[in-house]
């Protein structure tokens, strides 16, 4: 099943979300707007505002309000993705160049920070201070959770309930906000709104381990950026962390990290994760989280969007982009 | 005349802000922790604070919303402050190391962003949704400047205008920010809030100017940073675009821009704003918008806090750091 598929109950509002992310690249500083229309061009999978405008569905579609907040979530989440590059000094991310491999570091951390506000600008037009507050917080989130990861980069004393937190705040937040936040502008009872939210958080956790999956498991096509980035970063994800349960002795991640990254050993840890269970330990757990994400769904009225969020659960494991 | 003295009105609820930015850096992560602590202990002249509460004097003091809004705009001064010297590589800020000399350039950009997300948050909790639409705003009006002038680094087709512009957004924003929040949560009629945000404004160029002067007329102990950084980062500011003006022919900035950085002609830029009338004429320029701000303050009624800010406008230009 592909993702359009999925998304048909908010196609043609999406488009319109597009259309929005475009008019936010219209300001009077010439190259300002060219910063703007570059980086919220090459959009993704849309899943965030999809994810917005899908938890909508259920009561009173809002759609003014549903509009803005879907493509607040994508400017959030773009600027996230900005300042990400910058630190790590990525040049190609979804096949294109980074905003700091084209205009340099500096200009990055200030369109990030110009696209933060962006994002909060348009939540603001929803006047629903829950969401607000909610974004603001996701925000301060999202940061520690990034925080955390460089703290810790090259750390190999890092288990699996330190990757989960920090999978939860990296990315199963936004997730959970893009849920909230439809859930809340559409009237939901509060009810509703906590199935929503828990979806939105156990499917951005399935869909992160998904990502450190495909870090390994992936071609540099597909993922439209290197592979083994997250070990070259010194970043422990899942795939890693069973690498060292399972090979305690000497692996290559811990050879890896051990040196700080001088040795040469991404390759033989891709292929330790490609040649043995690991990535498929990996999806299982990821299955799990996809489970619970969909499980409370039926407690919603019936209708295409629920059976979209189902899919969506189903879609997350298998991808390969 | 003092700082101390100027602020008496507020004195003892700028004590009240400082304890409130202590409490941001309690949170759950104690990496974390250590970094929030570290960067909102070295506060510097609270003038933003300050503003807000003296603007909240004149109608109704809403002591726990204009604390909070004074306690964020000082969490987004200093969310811009840790981001600038991260881009400008500067390793000391008011006499103490920055957060990217201590902790490195990657937290240093996380660390603003949570700031810049925390400075939101408290801004929520006033409820008050033009308050919070401003303060999204202002961030990106700030981020703007920011770009400009990164953009426009060894640029020499900058103008006063441009100049102007520039510091407009960068800096004189928040001063309108912080004066309209507190005069907006104060329940000020809105002819006094239009009155008290362009005192905000035009003190904030004003402040802008001067700060520009002392880059070259300070000194490394008075200014707690290196003297001359502005040019070092190839940004013209009002006396740089003075030598330009007055020594179109040749002169140590032009032959700065043109080697991008690489002549040593800083100390000769320094030399001549001191001992030309360069200095003096940027002066007069921030005096007259120190009159510009205090010129309609009379309509406002006649209160200590009143005198505060003909006071503020006065010491803006005789401060020497």
């Amino acid at each position: 099943m592909e993702l359009n598929e999925i998304y048909e109950p908010v196609q043609e509002d999406l488009l319109k979300v597009e259309e929005r992310l475009k008019s936010v690249s219209k300001t009077e500083q010439l190259h300002l707007s060219e910063l703007l229309g570059y980086s919220l061009e090459g959009t993704g999978k849309m899943i965030r505002p999809a994810l917005t405008l899908l938890s909508g569905k259920f009561y009173n579609y809002n759609i003014e309000n549903l509009l803005a907040m879907a493509t607040a979530v994508e400017v959030m989440h773009t600027a996230t993705l900005i300042h990400d590059d910058a630190i790590d000094n990525s040049t190609v991310r979804r096949g294109r160049s980074t905003v700091n491999g084209l205009w340099g570091e500096d200009e990055a951390v200030l369109l990030g920070d110009y696209l933060f506000a962006e994002a909060g600008a348009i939540t603001a037009t929803t006047e629903n201070l829950r969401v607000i507050r909610n974004f603001a917080e996701t925000l301060k989130t999202i940061s520690s959770g990034e925080i955390n990861q460089a703290y810790n980069s090259y750390n190999l004393e890092q288990n699996r309930d330190q990757y989960f937190r920090r999978i939860a705040q990296k990315t199963a937040a936004l997730f959970a906000l893009s849920m909230e936040s439809g859930a809340v502008l559409s009237d939901a009872p509060e009810g509703s709104v906590q199935i929503l939210i828990d979806y939105g958080y156990n499917l951005g956790i399935a869909f992160q381990i998904v990502d450190d999956v495909l870090d390994f498991t992936g071609t540099e096509e597909e993922l439209g950026k290197p592979v083994g980035s997250d070990l070259s970063q010194g970043t422990l994800t899942l795939p890693s962390i069973l690498i060292l349960e399972n090979y305690p002795e000497d692996n290559p991640v811990k050879r890896l990290f051990e040196s700080k990254g001088k040795r040469d050993e991404i390759g033989l840890a891709i292929d330790m994760v490609s040649n043995s269970s690991i990535a498929q330990e990996c999806y299982a757990v990821a299955r799990e989280y996809c489970e619970k994400a969909g499980g409370k769904l039926k407690q919603l009225p019936d209708n295409r969007s629920r059976l979209s969020l189902m899919e969506l659960a189903e879609y997350i494991t298998h991808r390969n982009k």
